[in-house]
């Protein structure tokens, strides 16, 4: 795509000082702009570089001061930070503006379909499934029967939904994504081998949750398995069945949460964390990356670091420790010796 | 799905109590239960329940005292809990019986698809590939040239089996899972890149095999690495090649096990578990969720903890002294101005 | 593929002992190949069994000495391990030698795809999409619109890539992988919810890359994640929006490298290692299994372990030391009993 700093002065309702005509085709950060490119000074740490970048166009704040001659065409608006903003969600939804239906699609007879949606080649949407409004169901993605889907909701490439799932509106989730999987439920026989538990529950996700890709959200054994409104999960992270991780939580990359647990509001979870299974982690609890939490964490908003995890100050003054215990140990050897010269 | 208590008391061979013509649509634990569901009673800590749920019916054993009057249709049974576990596979049956090749699909001409199967749409069977009877493979799945599967195996939507792997009977694979990946094998040159070693092997996964969503079971660089009968590996596992998991071994989520370790038999390994390569775990050995095992366990049956991993119960113990480190510390510096004093 | 003594002498140019119209239809290791085995001996350590083996063709060095009779036909070749290093890639370029476009297959009118190409069946190939010559597209694998591949690449089944990303030459890319996917970018917002921010970046790999199964790239916020030349990286590892890594650097499963940080050259990062985002991994640096890396790493070629790392050496002293932390303990409240006494 290319637009000149006229077209993007009037886009952004700002004003040109150089020349309009000069066009941009990428956006590129104002240290490492190339000539073509769009950048944007909104942080004054980074005002050198307005002196120097060869970027085509730069956004500025309307009341931005000049203190030298600078080469790129400026375009003044009210907040560049919010007009680069505006300009990233444009240029996404230009790129992701797919709508049709691509063939060869699947599409059961069944299935119903909402009104400006994209179906991309080699999708598969099974038997009684109900898609809304303005959705976009990538080539490749998977819809088993009997799932419904709000309306605004993409699934790219590759998503696999198993049966009777839920998905709200609003929903995005990334490539590669299994939704619906079984549980991990064995019982183990006298023998040594294990009977499968057939997992019958399904998974419910409520609106505005986006999900990244690779990552597993396991069916529920019985009832759901349920991410609510406005949780963000990263790529790679283990749901067992029977999770419920509540509205406004965020999960970092590799964390995997296990079986029958609840995770509270506006938690903050990081990466590769390990939480068991059937307990609760409190409204607003931080959880440092690489933590195990093994127990339930009661008290509202505080912060928990380690393996098994300790409050976050816990951790870091144990921690200091740690990393000198082969002095601490000479040290205590030192003194040993020499209470047993006192006691002589 | 729909069914009255009456068609479920001949289902399970039960008498019912109350309203034989109330249907449910929905399986719900008794304390979740709404209207139209079928719940049951099999843990006597949950009587509470039978008198408040308000599930239209409920699966109870036969000896079932009531204390109190109930609104739900009882449908006395032996073993309520056996007749659950029947309904919930009778219910997936059901709801995973498809049949039949769905189009468009690829099958090679050479290939052999047994009795009974069902092929998805935009599957791909390649050349000289066997696989027997009563098997349900999903659309988007992969079965390169020269595979040969058993009867009554399930491969999930978007399951990958590379060239040349096999695959034995009752096995279920769920969606996004490689099989016969190339391991991770290069070899250094003097100019500091790498050479890539092919990887020429094979997997083996034997009978009764269940593996999660997302996991990737490497290749061997020569010859085969085994997933034994009735292993159990939950979802986004790592098995690198020439790795061999011995018989009913379980492993949970996220755990990676490198390159040519054997498993032994019967042995329980927790979720985010890491294990060198080229060493041996002792059959029924336990390791407990996000250890890392940098040696061979050698006594079969022992339980493991920490990274690196020691016994459990000496994991344990040191975890409670590293969390008192902080105080211990300080006692150790009190403890040596006094004896600075005495030798005075 | 079956192969007779004479015609692997011919190919390996070297010269026959015992029957040349024996024929081999697999590799296998000396100690455990069955009659149809073709093995080898290049370590002398496993020499005993050039004497037991059952395998039908043994390629040795020219100058091995016999010192008892040997059963198997034998192939002497300059160099054992050579030849069987270059069987092992003919074995595979045959293998993996496909060529022509299965149907039904989604070329976009405005795509370009090279000589000699692959493309199997269900595989998507976007608008304005180039890719070189002799290149693998596997089945139901996602190429977005804009994406531009060099030559020889290969993408295994199922492997996804984003719109706008760059693949160089003889990358190899394995099955589930995801290159692209929006990096985790929220912003919170007063009333607890997140806004996404776009992530409006690319990816870009280099020449000679190898990505492992499952693994996610995702693509930078603005301007790119880059994969350099001659990186390796194996399966389920994450790569978070703006990282960069440099050539030749090796990473091992499960690994996750967050946002913006700059990996160095020639690095060896083990399995299940967590790195911060926003720092600096100095060139040639090695990192343990299961470490994680919370701040910039400074000096050149160094090794580091635990979580939060500190050099190995110091990791591997603390940690023999936490081992036997309650013993220390104990020691310590004793000696704190005697100085009381001492004092009295």
């Amino acid at each position: 795509m290319q637009f000149t700093a006229h077209e993007l002065g009037l886009m952004l309702n700002g004003t040109i000082e150089g020349d309009p005509e000069v066009s941009v085709n990428q956006l590129a950060k104002i240290e490492e702009a190339r000539p073509g490119s769009l950048s944007f000074l909104a942080n004054p740490k980074y005002e050198q570089y307005l002196y120097t970048t060869e970027a085509s166009v730069i956004i500025v704040n309307k009341d931005q001061v000049l203190t030298e001659p600078v080469k790129s065409t400026l375009l003044r608006v009210d907040n560049a930070y919010s007009a680069i903003t505006i300009l990233l969600e444009k240029y996404n939804t230009i790129k992701l503006n797919k709508t049709g239906i691509e063939q060869p699609s699947f599409i059961h007879a069944s299935a119903k379909v909402g009104e400006n949606a994209y179906v991309g080649a080699f999708a598969y949407i099974g038997a009684n499934v109900v898609v809304g409004n303005n959705c976009k169901i990538y080539p490749q993605t998977y819809i088993a029967d009997d799932v419904v889907i709000g309306d605004n909701v993409t699934l790219y490439p590759g998503v696999k939904v198993y049966f009777d799932c839920r998905i709200g509106s609003n929903v995005i989730i990334h490539s590669g994504t299994v939704i619906g999987g079984d549980g991990f439920g064995f019982a183990p026989l006298p023998d040594g081998t294990y009977s499968k538990i057939s997992q019958i529950g399904n998974v419910i996700i409520e609106d505005d949750v986006e999900i990244g890709a690779n990552t597993t959200v396991d069916r529920a054994t019985m009832g759901s398995t349920i991410i609510r409104k406005g949780v963000k999960l990263d790529n790679l992270i283990q749901i067992a069945h029977n999770v419920e991780i509540s509205s406004n939580t965020v999960v970092a990359a590799q964390t995997g949460i296990s079986g029958s647990t609840k995770v509270g509001e506006n938690c903050i979870i990081g990466g590769q964390v390990g939480i068991v299974g059937h307990i609760t982690i409190a409204k607003g609890t931080q959880i440092q990356a690489q933590s195990g939490i093994s127990r339930s964490l009661i008290v509202e908003g505080k912060k928990w670091a380690g393996s098994p995890a300790v409050s976050y100050t816990d951790n870091l003054r144990s921690q200091v420790v740690v990393n000198r215990l082969p002095e601490l140990e000479k040290k205590i050897n030192e003194l040993e010796k020499i209470i047993a010269e006192l006691r002589k």
